[in-house]
């Protein structure tokens, strides 16, 4: 049987305080509308259809071909809201599952336990519910005897007896397809927010003589829908604890797994040691052996086995086996560093090649160049790569020696084999084997300094 | 009706074992006593006295006109300190609140809510009470049926059903000031300890007919006294959490609140969004749409919209708006960067203005300098301002050029529009437009490296 | 009576899914089982007696001399590998506690008190037990009326009723060292994992008509077994909370315990405040009213009183008093510094010391080299120490001043009350009280900059 998602995505956030569009808010991140559009797609859904209001080209933007999209235009309610994806989805046989987009905590494998229960019972619509230590300001769920919903009560409405019941509802449903657009065709708006609320749709149903069941997840927090960005750092911590346990059990060690911030999306091999206060960030993949220290950031990059990072920032770049990054260097974006390179203290690489076993150990620039295999580039040397106006191109070939505080002025190449001698500004090229050297004689003043302080 | 505020600052603190005097030592950066006094202060109160003891000078220092002062030269108990702010407020028509210098947490509000209950009860005093989970060591309340105090029961002295009571003192009071300083006179010091306390002035007002309240706050975690380190890092962990709920619920991203360090005073733009292991020091301002990055320290500075620091140290500075700092970067007291200005990695500014538009982007030390607008200032560029007696000033006026790895050795001008070549020692002005060079010419040694080797 | 410890450090931890061998995966930088053998090791036992099998190389040279060794060839159950220490112990009298490599956190006084249990019952086999929340997936303990053991019933032989009991074996025991090994050739291995259960001893001794106590510790956390790397981070956190405290109640001030990471072995001084996000690895002694801060590791340190260390890194290094050093500073090992010296940003110091009063303020790296007092090392200075084969030392001497962008050649002196003008690179010695300089004469090429821009 087909089933369809319908990703309620269309409200405003006001309490967010924000100019960024609610579940564009990211967690992780990624966008807590995307965190459930993946988790959705991960239960082989026919159709996903998002329900867009406010913000809603960015949320477009952000998606893409991931969902289809209904527009809200006016935001009239949860009712209102899923009765825009009629047009998709309405009158095909199968199970809807409607989900709030900011509730980016609840796992596929909770919703394939919520379809399961809904295909197992046979009821017309289910709801995900959850046990609330305190329940209040949630929705209450009576059941009957036999375990089927009875009636969900609003804390305001709810007796003193309702109040105690600690069921409570998530806001994630199911329901038959066919039942649901019919039903929402029957929902009013006749209440005192004057607006169409999607659960009227489990009443109506329950007036039909349709059995409405309730699926009962032990995961409370899951549930959690991030309304301010005290609720969105309480999601953070928990996805972020779901994220290291399970690199964790695989193999990874994480000194102090509440202080490590790692994507959904990365990967990281086996006895990989990561110290506290790192960040890896996107879509990096990180090798096994590999140590990650305290003050280091990883972004969107390749890092090969046994290769070292210690305080350092990494971007955009890929970087080889048994290589040796910081304390404090800056790996921009396309730095392309082979094995057994050496990036040492205060070194920033940007758009750069660094062949196998080649060192960069001290204080020094390397940007638009192309270094090859066992260079040795000294403490201080500048590729200098602009001129104020354009960019230029380094080349600095296999085996070759970069002396201390060299300017490398771009476009230049420095030969194989040759050697720049400390404290030269090369402008010209450099042979093969030669020696380049472009500095002033030094001259000993004796007894200047004794003559400048006036001693005789 | 006038209220008056009593601060118990003499104590010695000898658990925090420190040459710092107890009520000194900081939590989220201002000295505890100090968060009592500016707690105390939003009351409205007619008059505040700090009574003061071991270290009464340090203590008068750091909080100035902020209040009023009283010694207690010897520790003779607590009824005896607040028998010191007689000569100031004794006899006086009004309500005076006591409270100790070591429980930073208390707010306002739960002080002003103590003061509410005190005259709408009419007693002669209120005590300020919170329900522990955990009440040994406390005294605890034992009130009589209609709800006034009837007595204060000490660990020590506590039947086994007393010690069941779960409502304790917290060593606040507000007294009706008049009765205060009567009943002090008639607490004596016949105890063990031989100290004069404060409790026993409850006594005595309810051997005299008076009605003692008390009103219980329902957060326990408010009243924690600081008694050692243990202590204060949890008093820092609740104030840290609640200063950075304030500023999450008024439009502030915070990924990690619990590793992320404000001061009480800093203020922060909505939408700006903090990474962990970020420190918010002293008065800094920091505005809307920015992005500090984890491993940042910002201290007394003001930082404008849309900028970004990433891991940088940035103290008593001014920074536009549209700037990117770092990573790694540090600027250094009375560095004031105008709009779109860049500081790159491994930069470090001191004394020095920098104008809009101009760019350090690499390994530089940019000191006691006056930079103009649209500068680009080159990799390894450094301003020379030191001769080993004196500090000199380095001028660098708009549009002009500075290659990598230039010394301007100051005193020196460099004019508008000039450009100063790569790897040179500037020690004279550079006139406007022109070309500043200093630099040996580059020799190729040609075979030089085949030689050396021994290769033929 | 003497006493003999056992540790059962044998097995292969797949949960761990490491190539590390389990016990040797570090808790606060120590392997797991150098915890356990450190702690016993404060009971005064006769002899420690470490059953080693996979790793059991490693192992061996982790703990050294501190253990005396049994092999385990193969891994046939704890019965079976206490068994191994029969030749090392057997037939003495006394008594033997016997506990896992894994499980680093209970205390030397907790195993102190299950010893002066044991004593103190006469029973022949004493079980250390914890109060469990959640006993699901331990053995129960079961009492007789007088409070010695019945039986251990362990989760799948539980009834419902045993189910309930929340007295639970931590899997450490004390034996009569004789009754032990006595009993240990009776345990069969006549069960469905083929193995022979250290538990099955307590029934032969019951049989035996001897009597079994159960101790019950009241920290059941501290009774954790480390069998994944979740539960390895749980231990890391909980001794981190364990060390932090220890420090803060000795007078040591850290804002954030649970984010402050330091060592078992390090020694702190009073006074000395450590920011979140400090790393304090190996035998690192910090003294007095020292600032450390956020971002800095120090390893295998020693740090004088009154000295900073801010967002730095230092391993294998001596630091003396008053010294500042960072932010963002690097001290590789053997770097040796005097009182009153400043290492600032992005500087880097390896195998070299500096005299008392000396500077380097800024970008420079000083390697291989030996700095006398009083020195002033300008920014972006080098030490030239490489030449692409050999590494040179560099001596510079006492109250010189080396200007900034300076390269020092190796091997080279600079003389006492020498001068080294910016911008020269020194590739020979410098006298005493001389000024060195090596650089080409300044050129201002007048309106060059209009000419080029086509402009006239």
């Amino acid at each position: 049987m087909n089933t369809y998602a319908v990703i309620l995505a269309a409200g405003q956030g006001t309490r967010m305080k924000s100019k960024l569009y609610k579940v564009l808010h990211p967690v992780c991140g990624t966008p807590m509308v995307e965190h459930v559009t993946e988790n959705v797609s991960q239960l082989g859904v026919e159709k996903i259809v998002t329900i867009v209001g406010h913000g809603a080209e960015k949320v477009q933007e952000q998606l893409g071909a991931k969902s289809e999209y209904a527009l809200q235009a006016e935001q009239l309610g949860t009712a209102h809201a899923v009765q825009q994806a009629a047009s998709l989805i309405e009158g095909q046989a199968g199970t809807t599952l409607v989900v709030c987009g900011d509730t980016p905590l609840i796992r596929p494998e909770t919703m394939q336990a919520l379809l399961d229960h809904h295909h197992a019972t046979g009821a017309k619509a289910t709801i995900l519910t959850a046990i609330a230590d305190n329940p209040t300001g949630y929705g209450r769920i009576l059941r009957n005897e036999a375990g089927s919903v009875k009636r969900i009560v609003e804390q305001k409405d709810a007796s003193a007896e309702e109040q105690l019941v600690t069921e409570i509802n998530t806001g994630t449903y199911c329901f038959d397809n066919e039942s649901l657009f019919e039903a929402l065709k029957l929902v009013s708006n006749d209440n005192v927010q004057g607006e169409y609320y999607l659960p009227d749709v489990i009443e109506i149903l329950q007036k039909q003589g349709e059995t409405v069941a309730a699926f009962a997840t032990d995961s409370f927090e899951e549930t959690l829908g991030v309304n301010d960005r005290v609720a969105l750092s309480e999601a953070e911590r928990i996805m972020r604890a779901r994220i290291a346990e399970k690199h964790m059990r695989a193999g990874v060690s994480i000194i102090d797994p509440a202080s490590t911030y790692i994507s959904a999306q990365a990967e990281i091999g086996r006895d990989t040691v990561l110290q506290p206060n790192v960040m890896i960030e996107g879509n990096t993949k990180i090798g096994e052996d590999c140590f990650i220290s305290s003050g280091t950031t990883v972004s969107n990059s390749v890092i090969g086995n046994r290769t070292s990072i210690r305080s350092s920032h990494v971007y955009d770049s890929t970087v080889g086996e048994d290589v040796a990054v910081g304390p404090f260097a800056h790996l921009r974006p396309q730095s392309n560093l082979g094995n057994d390179v050496k990036i040492g203290n205060f070194v920033e690489v940007k758009k750069a090649s660094l062949g196998n076993n080649s060192k960069v150990s001290h204080l020094s620039y390397i940007g638009d160049a192309e270094v090859g295999t066992n260079v040795n580039i000294g403490c201080g040397t500048i590729t200098v790569n602009y001129d104020g106006k354009n960019k230029y191109q380094t080349t600095i070939e296999d085996d070759s020696f970069i002396g201390c505080n060299s300017n490398l002025i771009a476009p230049v190449t420095i030969g194989k084999g040759s050697y720049v001698a400390a404290g030269s500004t090369i402008s010209k090229n450099v042979p093969s084997d030669a020696l380049a050297i472009a500095r002033a004689r030094q001259e000993n003043k004796e007894g200047y300094v004794t003559k400048l302080n006036g001693k005789k």
